[in-house]
């Protein structure tokens, strides 16, 4: 078959465009300035390296495929494009360092733009204005919503003009019957859970950063979550779509349908294209009925291998039930323990899986739940586990799951990887790296999603580590490619992977990437230096 | 808002698109070559017309939007063509017109081409040859699946070459523990779920062509069916794709991932795009585990309310073990009992439900059923109703609503469409049509899909009628337009409705798709005269 064929292509053209050897994957070719080292543009601080210099997270002398690129020809802000921008959103643009700051910043605090101008739209005729503007300026544009992305491609990497969707949060309209939301796109996810409880449904995803994060940001990442194992990915839950083009042009695809087959299916092109094709303004989503039964179990394994038949188990036997199937391994309840001082609910293990429920008919459920549990006990598959009904234990266990993030972030610096892979494989690549690091990395760490095959590796040291960082890629994205497995399972590619699309995506397919975004934003301005490889642009 | 700006937008330029008085629906433009009634590479049938001449559908003087817009300016197959068909596909270039006669007609038998070659390739890498070839010669392709579709997109429509992929039938890989399938385009639908009901998976889609229908052209179609109320849309379940473009490259996105969010997700571009973009050659779509327990129940209601609050109360109280909410009304019924002899199970009622759930404890889906049912004759919502658990029940209640479709094609000449609606609207089209026709139909009737918001009205007469046909359409289409519906919710385009897009998506989502078309196949080999409108070509 062509296809075996393409994938084993797919993996040495992934080596060819990230070797050292290779001219195609540093050329700068195109509208590309000439390398410079230095950057004038940005303030003087501790995070200029971070976006300025190639050689950042390398200690080769190749520079790394994940530092910005230099900056692309736009135009810089005049005094005559701020009082435009003034004049259309008074008291609405922003130019004040210090209120600028945040948004210069990531989560992560890994990467800096130096944004003199941060936006703050309210209406989509607002988004329009903006960017017919700017397109006829030639000024770069970096959208932005809640700012929670784990891989820079919600700041600006120089100088763009900061578009921020906070001030679109209205919900439009909600379908009692259908269950359809219509929303502009900074509504915040948490505030669009909270609105529909209300009205005995749910918000179809479910984040650790729901609580800052737009919903209009989650569709452009395509954001997975916790409930995708249940509810499918916002390809099938978002109906429809309204998105200004890089020209201004507002596209109308705001559907509140559950079917339409007339013609191609454009929203798709901005789901998860992060704000470089067009920027969502407004959101329609089938919401699901709000469970009226949700359990939640925290088991112990003593093998990876036990941990997949316990999944298979639980997919027999919980069936239309099971809502989410989480695992993370004991060196994530190690770090909880040290840094967060939550108690491990049950004895140790190798393994920790969470198991949600959610029903109709909370005596079936736990009869469900109870035969499930009997049979993995009996049949070896777990060792200990607890189980919550009640809201505040089931957040309680949760929380061992959603705070894993954030242990990290107090153990050292940590190297992200997002993988995903065939689901009986998931662990091994954390053996691998493990052994393949030995002493050199402080912890190494996996939990994920077993439900979607999506593994969360990461790796800390005391502090940033070129030495590290150069053991763990590209050895990381080939062991991936080698199982064709994808090097961004949910979290996109933004700044800090656009380079290693290879891995998981052949030339021909990033070829019409680019021959896409040519035809959308033919002049590049949406989130420059974002999501497609450098050597496209 | 610029969304609702937009929309009321929409209408007034479909309503121009189609005007009579406008000179953009069928100025000839382009590539077109100029107006010409006579077809001369057409056997001179009784199909001539239906795909000649523009009069067809018609009553007035103006062309039918649906009828073929003239023959472009491709090649025709010389002897040197054949010689080369022949070599690559040593006894798979058909050229006998016996054997070319049902592939150049549709199921309906309503459109008719006139190809003189068929083929038939076997692998990805003999349809990558024919496309190369094609291409590079300016030689229309037709790809066919199994030739099941309603609005004409199956067929050529002059003399496209008819690709064909009935020999590329294999499966290719099942992980029993993801569930994940991959398998060439070829393969039949119900073959797919018979392969997986041994492993105890089923396909995600079920429909009434499952017999013929290729997997490969339900994902070119987007194909919705029976289950997708339970499973989603194939554009959350399609998983990755392998499609050859025009020129015979091969983009080889067959990914078996449920997560990849490296870059724009290219397959999306090809689900639903009805082989205008590029040929489907294989598939990998993610399975359902087979229900344990299936239960299906068939209502009767005296209002379209109450099946409403039917629907509704179904929702709430059979929540994730619900797996299809279809409905038929009276006509459909008197239609089945006329036409084939089936005996309604119930007593007379204006309206019918059948509703399946599907689970994985048939005591609890029992209790939950009986429940639900309970609460609904008690409130009054449904008057009479019987339940099915045994598999020869069942089937005999689904056939009652998958039979209607052939009940129609004994009743008369059928004008179909299939439309979504708000859910709460559906029905209101139907008695709307009724009354605006009154006796100059034979049978105005309405069934499909409650839980997708998917109406099929049906109107039939003892023959063709283009003055019926005129007083269907445009009312069918504006009605549907004023209240933000889709003209086409599963069926696709095609031929028939292309020119109707601009009812449902605005001029620049058509624009813009024109732009797609363009970089995708920029001669317009492929699958030439569909889905697109007429003054895009």
């Amino acid at each position: 078959m062509a296809g075996i064929f393409q994938r084993s292509l797919r993996l040495r053209t992934a080596l060819r465009h990230l070797s050292p050897q290779s001219p195609l994957s540093w050329t700068v070719t195109g509208r590309h300035t000439p390398l410079d080292l230095h950057c004038p543009f940005l303030p003087s601080t501790s995070w200029q390296f971070a976006v300025c210099s190639r050689k950042l997270h390398t200690g080769a002398d190749r520079p790394s495929p994940a530092a910005a690129p230099d900056r692309l020809p736009f135009s810089r802000i005049t005094q005559e494009d701020l009082a435009f921008f003034r004049k259309i959103l008074p008291g609405r643009a922003v130019t004040d360092p210090d209120l600028l700051e945040s948004s210069n910043v990531d989560w992560l605090k890994s990467v800096k733009g130096s944004s003199e101008l941060l936006l703050r739209p309210q209406t989509t005729e607002e988004v329009s204005q903006i960017l017919k503007y700017c397109n006829s300026r030639n000024l770069a544009v970096n959208p932005q919503g809640g700012n929670t992305g784990l891989v820079g491609g919600s700041v600006p990497v120089y100088d763009e003009i900061i578009l921020s969707t906070a001030l679109m949060n209205n919900i439009l309209t909600f379908d009692s019957i259908s269950g359809i939301l219509t929303c502009q796109a900074g509504c915040v996810l948490e505030n669009l859970s909270l609105y529909l409880e209300d009205r005995d449904y749910i918000m179809p995803l479910d984040l650790g950063a729901k609580g800052s994060c737009h919903i209009g940001g989650n569709v452009a990442t395509n954001a997975g979550g916790l409930r995708l194992l249940r509810y499918g990915s916002l390809r099938g839950t978002v109906l429809g779509l309204e998105v200004v083009l890089a020209d201004g042009r507002v596209l109308d695809c705001l559907a509140t349908l559950r079917k339409d087959n007339t013609g191609y299916d454009l929203k798709q092109l901005f789901i998860g294209s992060e704000g470089t094709l067009g920027v969502i303004t407004s959101v329609s989503i089938l919401c699901p009925r709000k469970p009226t039964s949700v359990n939640v179990v925290f088991l112990g394994c003593e093998t990876f291998e036990q941990l997949l038949k316990t999944f298979q188990l639980s997919r027999g036997m919980l069936g239309e039930i099971l809502s989410a199937f989480e695992f993370l391994d004991s060196e994530c309840m190690r770090l909880l323990n040290t840094h967060l001082k939550l108690r491990n609910p049950i004895s140790d293990c190798p393994f920790y899986v969470v198991i949600e429920t959610s029903g109709s008919d909370s005596t079936h459920d736990g009869e469900k739940l109870h035969h499930f549990l009997e049979e993995a006990m009996t049949s070896s598959l777990v060792t200990d586990g607890t189980v919550a009904t009640e809201d505040s234990k089931i957040k309680a266990l949760w929380s061992m799951r959603e705070r894993v993030t954030e242990a990290l972030t107090h153990d050292g610096f940590t190297y992200k990887y997002d993988i995903s892979l065939p689901v009986e494989r998931i662990y091994q690549l954390v053996t691998d790296m493990r052994e393949h690091l030995g002493d050199r990395a402080k912890s190494v760490v996996g939990y994920g999603h077993v439900g979607d095959g999506n593994l969360h590796l990461n790796v800390t040291s005391p502090a940033k580590d070129p030495a590290l960082l150069a053991a763990i890629e590209p050895f990381v994205y080939e062991w991936t490619a080698s199982c064709n497995g994808s090097i961004s399972a949910e979290h996109g590619l933004g700044l800090k992977k656009r380079n290693y699309i290879y891995y998981s995506k052949p030339s021909l397919a990033v070829a019409l990437m680019g021959n896409i975004k040519a035809m959308l934003d033919p002049k590049g301005i949406l989130n420059p230096y974002k999501t497609l490889p450098d050597d496209l642009k």
